[in-house]
């Protein structure tokens, strides 16, 4: 097993200035999964109703996606009802309905514990520590959350991040919950509560890598192509994570290298809505971004003999 | 003559959560001359009135730099209060005071005419075209704005723009003149007026440089020392045209490492009040900042046999 990956999955009525999708295919677990798939072996983890489109299904097996931890329950899927606007840096939610997500109870099919990555999307804290209760030996464990738990469930999401690799939040997300208005003082504030590494994600200005030792900046994709940011933050964790697992190498080289990854995948997941984008991405168009990531942001030292004399 | 800069020179009245400070020194040309200074030969051009203090004339001379435009005239100095909130991010103007700038004539003495580089800090666009009139044969001129005079002078302005090389914005300011959120579109529609290139500073996001052929990203300094932003957006483009002038290469490398000199100099100058961070500045710190901007942001490509199969 190469990734699994738990989280929502659900229906989403979305509105940006382009346009608007009634119930696309969403979810931070879809969003998280599709991206992992194009580097490694993945699994979802989540519940939806007996609503559920099938071609959804067929489309996460097609993306040879293990769907056996995928529950089928009596009720109606997930439904996230939100708009963005003008600026698109925003998700403003008009409903959230979490149906059958209200008696969810993660129970991972025997293959599926063994998973060597995880990242737990967001989910209810307390469901995340029952999935970090039934895993076996995993290399590397992520998680994400959101505002809500942060408010709501403080206690149990302080002991995700205490057993977890990665975390990863918004900058917004860890403004809000360390309660100081600077990122970099918040990383090390999530490093505090025993977090090995903190990923910043700060959309249109990219992503920041803090543990105790090193820190790394990632820029972001200069994109005038923005057409649906819902799941940019999920793609950007499943890319990552995707490819860490591939090249199974937690080297800090490796590590910079897999938050380009995410980075790349995020930034084709919001040309277009719903997951549209991905199910035309083709690998070598990942390889030419990821190339033009490293030009984006390369320059060169000071010169030794500038240096003396700055 | 190496850098001209034409800006305010001004008393700034600051309160900061780290405390206030009553009628230091400050103004666009100020933060933007120091910085220069650190590399090349530096000249201000702005008014003062007769009320400001000596000895801060006897710090710039003490900096080596040319004050010979630097009028004095009958009158009280142009005097800037504001504060910042809890997060920083933006300077809430309590009162401006332009005083002997509503009558500022700027009359380069003749032996700034021919200075090779030269920043048009934020200014009246017309007095910057009254600047740009009486200069010889610049190599390199920048200018920055902010949304007063985009506001008020938007004719101006776009006439300052299609004479400039460079014009640098942050981004709220790129995003309200351009009249879009997106950064990358705000930037193309500038080059669009007639820009060489557009550098869009973002504080805490970094910087970004937008031409016809190249994208440049520059990380931010994971700065957990933020005492007083005022002045960073100058001191960025005093270390930006010093270096630029220092090593008279318009190189498209060498532009890049001139936008982290420039980062590096912002990120020194916000550790304390007034510019009392670069007053201890030494050129060791420089050197080693600017090489902890590479660690930052270093990540090497995917190889060639992974990016076959990625």
């Amino acid at each position: 097993m190469g990734v699994l990956i738990v989280g929502t999955i659900g229906l989403d009525t979305v509105e940006t200035p382009f346009g608007k999708k009634n119930e696309i295919l969403g979810g931070s677990a879809i969003h998280a999964g599709i991206s992992s798939s194009f580097y490694a072996d993945t699994a979802i983890c989540g519940v939806v109703g007996v609503d559920f489109p099938k071609k959804h299904l067929d489309f996460l097996k097609s993306k040879k996606i293990d769907i056996s931890g995928i529950q089928v329950v009596p009720g109606e899927t997930f439904r996230w009802s939100g708009y963005y606007e003008y600026d698109m840096n925003q998700a403003h939610t008009r409903d959230t309905r979490l149906n059958v997500y209200t008696m969810f109870d993660p129970k991972l099919p025997e293959k599926l514990k063994s998973a060597q990555f995880v990242f737990l999307a967001n989910l209810d804290p307390e469901l995340q520590l029952k999935v970090l209760d039934q895993l076996e030996k995993p290399t590397l464990v992520a998680m994400d959350t959101m505002d809500f738990w942060i408010n709501n469930k403080r206690d149990a999401l302080r002991e995700v991040i205490k057993r977890v690799d990665f975390v990863l939040m918004n900058d917004g997300e860890a403004r809000h919950f360390m309660e100081t208005p600077n990122i970099p003082i918040a990383a090390k504030k999530l490093l505090k509560l025993g977090a090995k590494a903190v990923i910043i994600k700060k959309g249109e200005h990219g992503a920041l890598l803090f543990t105790d030792k090193l820190h790394f900046s990632a820029p972001s994709y200069p994109q005038d192509m923005l057409r649906d940011p819902t799941g940019a933050g999920d793609s950007f964790a499943g890319g990552f994570m995707g490819y860490l697992a591939k090249t199974n190498d937690m080297s800090e080289k490796n590590i910079r290298r897999a938050i380009i990854v995410g980075s790349v995948m995020a930034s084709f997941n919001v040309e277009d809505f719903s997951l549209d984008r991905m199910k035309r991405l083709k690998h070598e168009e990942i390889f030419t971004r990821f190339d033009e990531f490293r030009c984006f942001s390369e320059f060169e030292s000071l010169s030794e003999k500038e240096a003396k004399n700055v």
